[in-house]
């Protein structure tokens, strides 16, 4: 059974095919066009009620939130491809801590950054620069942790490649190639050099090469 | 070794101390005033460099993220006290799939909600009736969402209570206590059923005898 994956032209959904490539896993794509208000679409809402991407289908079995997709297909391919959960439940401990300061503290304002910055514009309208200032301070604030952490440990989790340095992917890139803020992540030695290590996975490379960025 | 909790007073902290009564975990707490910075204290950020709450010490092990902290106790006593992460990997992804609605959807506007009501009226500052307003529609549409699936399951990721409706609690808590908000709960039969049924939980009702919200 292959799985299909909703939504591979944005960047939450990126985050399961990168998995999905990393693991060895075959999957199929359904493009659902956001501009187009697809995801608002009947036939979708049964599939992810809150109307958001990504969702994935294998068999009968339906599931939503890039997290917990990542988490169930990294657990069930465990030996399968490169190991992404750590090799005991105290690294894993590590990795979710990781990836739940990834979902709260560095997404939501790199989000809003890029809402403000690449889709109110294309949707008409007008930045709000006090909101984009405080994001900007509040991205700061998170990637200073990030170079001190990064300083000691070459990623988030420790010595190897998680599945919390992999839910960094899609947004940093926008940060990178698209809000002209690549700064945020040059002005600081280690969080530089990690991005370069976790941007030039075969894995990541190949997402963006299948299915690139809208803009 | 007994397990120190940072921070019993407020909502997040909660979330670790439930689950430990849940799984009969022994632990200790660390009491961490918010309104007196304590949380900014270099020794603090040395254990959780955001400065937020909580943080757990167990041994030399150390981790942040209430959540995180949830997952990895709920892995490590697995088959001690009450089975919060389902009994295959198919359960244990919709319960991820819930934790994960219940960060990224449910939390942030409840979230903002108390700070502009409570605690930002405590530090002096009015409160935002245009945020007030959006968070609570925000609150509305997810709750909606919640009502359709507790008519079809008892709890959020099917028939069983697991860490998806345990991680609730807290924050539900202050809506229904201190928000006078208790109709966002009251006008949804099923929402209104879970409600009683998570709420009354032995667990529950321990962590609030024992560590009373500040307000």
């Amino acid at each position: 059974m292959v799985v299909k994956v909703y939504g591979p032209s944005y960047a939450s959904p990126k985050r399961v095919i990168a998995l999905f490539i990393e693991k060895g896993i075959e999957f199929e794509v359904v493009d659902v066009d956001v501009f187009k208000a697809e995801n608002r679409n009947p036939d979708y809402l049964k599939l992810q009620p809150f109307g958001v991407l990504p969702v994935i289908q294998d068999g009968d079995y339906t599931l939503y939130e890039s997290r917990a997709i990542m988490r169930f297909y990294a657990e069930k391919y465990k030996s399968q491809g490169t190991e992404l959960l750590g090799k005991t439940i105290e690294e894993r401990g590590v990795i979710e801590q990781w990836l739940e300061v990834e979902g709260h503290n560095y997404q939501p304002p790199l989000y809003d950054l890029i809402v403000e910055l690449l889709f109110g514009p294309k949707m008409g309208k007008t930045p709000d620069e006090k909101r984009i200032k405080e994001d900007e301070e509040k991205l700061v604030r998170v990637l200073d942790v990030y170079e001190e952490r990064l300083s000691k440990t070459k990623y988030l989790a420790g010595g190897s490649f998680s599945l919390a340095d992999l839910s960094h992917l899609p947004f940093t890139q926008y940060l990178v190639t698209s809000l002209e803020k690549e700064y945020l992540i040059r002005d600081r030695k280690h969080v530089s050099a990690w991005w370069d290590d976790i941007s030039n996975r075969p894995a990541w490379k190949k997402v963006l090469q299948l299915y690139p960025p809208p803009f």
